[in-house]
């Protein structure tokens, strides 16, 4: 058996994978593999109803908000968002929380006036925490502000909603979507690259309330603008029918496990468990603030750049897979997203003290 | 036996599924499934190498070609292309021969002055023929021209590649790429949607000289800009591993048909076949110029509305699937593919000998 602890993309389920080598052979009965299905298609169309009402009753989302399938990425959101949502002066507050947010609100500055709004870059390691968020911080003429709610290179994540007044909530929810209940109402658009959390690439999940949506000026490329996606969402940007046929395979394995509010407890049980044995030792460490921990990636590193990279190897070797840490941070990350079963937090437990004892530190 | 006559999806090889579903299990021995494989890693740089040499040597393509893998379709491409390409006095000249050139000439209208170099649409029926295009029809001091070279939707191909003198030629090979061998000298660009003759959607493959891209604009979104994609290609706009996986499992199976000149052989000896039979018989007619017929793409009617809705009905209950025509042209549409075996044309012709026996036409 094998765990796979990528931050992307997440582990998929044994009976998920089973259920797209049926559809490979024979979609629904008609001797046509689902890999040839068309964009314009009956059969796409129904994929993509279909995952759009599952996401909707799975996430509680009120009907105001379109739920849209989107491909290219999270950077195509990065330049799509202050695009559609800029509107009079082009003002847009961003939080800085990690390479994201930072990434985002850099291809925001081509198309308007992009303030900090708070930052924990300065943090020791930078952005190993998340700051707080007050209502002092957003210019209340702003447009919008912009917020990564989970942040899958350092670790953190919001465990609030930050209160933003009458201005506009934006959320980057890549390796947070689908992994606990979310207060929609909070929020004006919300998006995830659905390879992190959800496990499928190659599909962007754009969530929006059109009334926020000020819509893009002319010269927008056609596939960047929501109004024009909305009108005709098969054509403009759309992902392939096998990414929305694995999708409506996680989706459906979602609901089997109960819902979010029965995923959630079962993470915070995993992440308790691993974050619990984490603090009881002393061979590992866990460098980000205690108070805003990701529930979905664990960061921890020995200390010593050649051990990490040891643990990483002896790791693969016995079947867990992908425990590099982000390039940029180094170290260990272990995402413990929905498909990832409390066996494979387990194995790795044990995985981590066997290694403690068998490498000692010498220090000075 | 089930034949896949759509325009897009092209039919996929029994022998690449197969390969397709062992990657899924068990990607080269590790254990892990190949939809789990991230963008940034050594396994996807693998498969994007792979696929790109593989498509330089089918192709025959020089070095001072780039081979880019983007997604997001061709539309993608046709705001992509003007944001690049222009440059100085933002000329560009397109040749319009089906809808796919027009959307791409209005897109392309946001960004500089577009002229129309030829154009079919005022043919009988409309872009029924490929107008000839004189080096007198081109404005000299135009940043491209712009052809679509096969236009699945009327069933009409380019049989020549325009003289264009110095001005850079841009060619949208969907439909065709990779269909027969084409003489990559005379491009500055060529690109193509590839679930349409190859059959793998969620890509579309770029192929361009980067000494002809002017440089994007400040403002242009990251991931429509070449010169930044070709610096990272893994981050902006990258397709997913699963669709360089299927990409290479196809031109692998090119590389074993003996090639692009083998594979011409075929897809013309296919199409005489299939238009021999048409032109030999009075009950379906081919409304395309018998001058520019498209190989890979056949238009034909029985002229009556609702015998050609009977025909694709009765077809598709017998595995002859996805035979109706583009929505905005309607009869039928047979797509003859690499993949698509000559039994699969005899089939369809058995067939449509039966059905014009059993369904005599009256007129008047």
């Amino acid at each position: 058996m094998v765990y796979n602890f990528s931050a992307s993309n997440a582990m998929l389920d044994a009976d998920v994978l089973e259920k797209v080598k049926d559809g490979m052979n024979n979609y629904q009965g008609a001797g046509v593999c689902v890999l040839e299905l068309a964009a314009g298609s009956k059969a796409y169309q129904e994929l993509y109803n279909r995952a759009e009402q599952s996401i909707r009753s799975l996430m509680n989302i009120p009907q105001n908000f379109k739920i849209l399938f989107l491909s290219g990425g999270k950077e195509v959101q990065f330049s799509a968002i202050p695009i559609n949502m800029f509107s009079g002066r082009k003002f847009a507050d961003y939080v800085l929380t990690g390479m994201n947010s930072k990434s985002a609100s850099i291809e925001a500055k081509k198309y308007g006036d992009v303030a900090i709004a708070a930052s924990s870059a300065g943090a020791t390691p930078t952005f190993s925490t998340v700051p707080e968020v007050k209502r002092s911080d957003i210019r209340p003429d702003a447009d919008y502000v912009y917020i990564c709610f989970n942040n899958a290179i350092h670790g953190t994540k919001f465990t609030y909603i930050p209160d933003t007044g009458s201005v506009p909530l934006v959320a980057d929810m890549s390796s947070f979507l689908l992994t606990e209940p979310v207060d929609m109402s909070k929020f004006a658009l919300v998006y995830a690259s659905a390879d992190e959390s959800i496990g499928v690439s190659g599909i962007t999940v754009v969530i929006l309330r059109e009334d926020f949506v000020s819509g893009a000026p002319h010269e927008t490329p056609a596939h960047l603008n929501y109004k024009r996606i909305i009108a005709d969402r098969d054509v403009y940007n759309a992902p392939n029918a096998f990414s929305l046929f694995l999708l409506n395979a996680v989706l459906d394995k979602f609901t089997e496990m109960g819902g979010l509010v029965e995923i959630k407890r079962r993470n915070e049980r995993k992440a308790s468990r691993f974050y619990d044995y984490l603090d009881r030792q002393s061979f590992y460490t866990v460098p980000v603030d205690k108070k805003c921990r990701s529930l979905t990636n664990v960061i921890f590193t020995t200390g010593v750049d050649a051990l990490d990279k040891k643990f990483c190897k002896e790791a693969d070797a016995i079947g867990l897979k992908n425990l590099e840490g982000s390039h940029s941070v180094g170290g260990m990350r272990a995402s413990l997203y929905n498909s990832m079963p409390m066996e494979g937090v387990e194995k790795l437990i044990a995985f981590m003290e066997t290694f403690a004892h068998e490498n000692p530190k010498f220090f000075g």
